[in-house]
């Protein structure tokens, strides 16, 4: 049953090789001070950085640098990044890097101009900006997140031992977004299978939820057979323009809440990958693939038709004198054959979780209930030690 | 080989069967003046009519009525329209309707604030807007043409014998449309199945051009998929709300530029039927329906791997043992069969084509050079001859 939605994400795109040049159409429409947020350099080693502070120059803008995000953006360094915008007048948040540093803007861009602390008024009170919100451009250097066409913004708190999402309104998605795949081709092969899962996922996350022949789930479906395709050209060799531009779209489209449309979602891989992030720090797209067989095949009982669908159309599994269970069962042994081939995390304990640690994720583990079952702490405890 | 492109559109959606009371959240942001645009009194019948004006009415609109839309808009009409836009001072244009009166609304809001003659300037000269664009909303009643999401407006002129579309920039896109699948169930049958065959052919132009492994084909054979799946239910129940809301979701998506994105695309099914449009007046869905299979088995050779995956991924065709030939002719064999099913028009004859006519109607095709062959004026006669 597709269910009654409203749609909307006005969020402009320029894809391709000679996309960084549009930064000109873009620009003239904001004010003069822009805060240039990127990581940890990578941008500066590539060429982007040189070439985007060139367009800025160009044009006659004042920029403020805003440098250091991290793989998981902190709540410390978000109150860092809204102190820079304020100290600044910024009149446009310019991240350049992954979905990391266009989380970081989204969150900076809802709390320049709000008097509370964005971390509880976001994270933890899940409220909504009641305040101007800082106009966001997104020059992303990592296909994964979807953050560049969505108003999604993780933030981390080591402190309270938390990672946690907020999905705002379509007002605090980017206003432009600029996807050049050759900003990809320098990433390191672990961090570019990692985004890979990361999309993978999202799509998953969608998808087994509900029942079966929704429109959604029939693009969510040509997401993943993209995304498998493409990602198995791109492990062989990592320079193939056409998988990585392929792979990139794709993930825009994973996560622009397009294959969530008239659907309930699920979002459980999420909920323990992210806690797992909020006590290891570990890469985001390996915690999830550290945790989805397990979940999967303990949630699989639950909505096995959807699982046995995945086998058939996903992954070309003949379902012929099989019982669904066995077909799904195929669908996510495929799943798998092809997790280890392009080279995702296996388990936790390729990411440093020991079984003391245990306890720490299921408390901050956030349990949803859109899935095909709602888990029981007990669920998650032993969910996570099947992945170890 | 996914090519540059940009991506923005910005129309705000609002999906269901009790989506008709956001036109009270849109109303306010536009002007007192609205001109209201249906077609031949379906929508009297139906409710939809009087539903519409009471929230008009509620919102303090003034309103002036722009009826008698047919079904393939004239020139005529156009200029008729523009014209009572202008004596009224209109602040929105409200189409309610199918996808002629969504195109027509778009081409009068474009020729409001202009001198020139719209149809000269616009279907003729092929210029753009340089004027004041009057903002559309549109309340759709029947799926198929994607016009409400798309920034396309096609016209006839009986005087000329010419059907032609423009598709303009995103600033002509809707800012709003409304889609209420319970809007569309009054529909006979014939127009249902003529909108059904009409989303198929969109995605089929997009699909039949350029190479492979685009996420853009991936995405292109889920929509196939979905609406072969459900045109399957809503011929046999067409108070099916799943069905017929599927069909709507997927119309929307099967032409609102998403899936061509990156990709060359062919539409000459397109030109081929809105020739014969021009000459007949023949709905738009049927004229598309009665040249396809001629025109893709006669392209077929020049683009056979294509024809030959399009028989696997959406019809289920094996091709072990078989020339992609052989696999190609299966899937449009397939396509043939369901099409009968779903009772489609079949040949021209039916629309009342006689071979005296094909010399006119290919004197009113435009030749387009996207697709796997650009067609010669004499294959143009050839394959309109096959569709008799």
């Amino acid at each position: 049953m597709l269910g009654n939605f409203s749609y909307k994400n006005a969020t402009k795109l320029y894809f391709g090789d000679d996309s960084l040049k549009y930064l000109n159409d873009e620009l003239p429409k904001y004010g003069k001070n822009v805060q240039l947020i990127y990581g940890g350099g990578s941008v500066k080693r590539n060429g982007v950085y040189d070439a985007v502070m060139q367009i800025l120059k160009a044009n006659g803008k004042t920029v403020v640098e805003d440098a250091g995000v991290m793989p998981n953006p902190t709540a410390e360094k978000l109150r860092e990044g809204v102190r820079i915008a304020r100290e600044n007048n910024v009149d446009l948040l310019l991240a350049v890097g992954g979905g990391s540093c266009c989380d970081y803007a989204k969150a900076v861009s809802v709390s320049v101009h709000c008097d509370d602390d964005p971390w509880d008024k976001y994270f933890i009170r899940f409220e909504e900006p009641d305040c101007e919100i800082v106009p966001v451009g997104c020059i992303l250097t990592m296909a994964g997140t979807g953050s560049e066409m969505n108003a999604g913004s993780v933030i981390t708190n080591h402190e309270q031992k938390l990672k946690i999402g907020h999905v705002f309104g379509e007002e605090v998605m980017p206003k432009f977004s600029i996807l050049n795949p050759t900003f990809t081709l320098s990433l390191p092969k672990r961090q570019m299978v990692a985004g890979i899962y990361d999309i993978f996922n999202h799509i998953c996350e969608q998808y087994f939820s509900g029942e079966d022949d929704n429109t959604s789930d029939y693009i969510a479906e040509a997401l993943m057979k993209s995304v498998i395709h493409s990602s198995l050209i791109a492990v062989e060799d990592p320079q193939d323009y056409e998988a990585r531009s392929n792979i990139m779209w794709s993930a825009t489209w994973a996560l622009n809440t397009l294959i969530s449309r008239g659907k309930t979602t699920d979002w459980m891989v999420h909920m323990l990958g992210q806690a797992v992030g909020a006590i290891t720090d570990a890469t985001h797209g390996m915690t999830l693939a550290a945790v989805s067989l397990p979940y999967y095949r303990f949630i699989m009982p639950y909505g096995v038709k959807k699982f046995a669908r995945f086998a058939v159309e996903v992954w070309g599994v003949d379902p012929t004198g099989k019982t669904d269970t066995q077909t799904a069962e195929e669908g996510l042994a495929a799943m798998e054959a092809w997790m280890k081939k392009i080279g995702t995390a296996m388990d936790l304990s390729e990411l440093g979780v020991t079984e003391d640690m245990i306890e720490a994720i299921a408390d901050a583990t956030i349990i949803l209930d859109g899935g095909y079952k709602a888990l029981t702490r007990d669920d998650v405890v032993s969910v996570l030690k099947a992945s170890l």
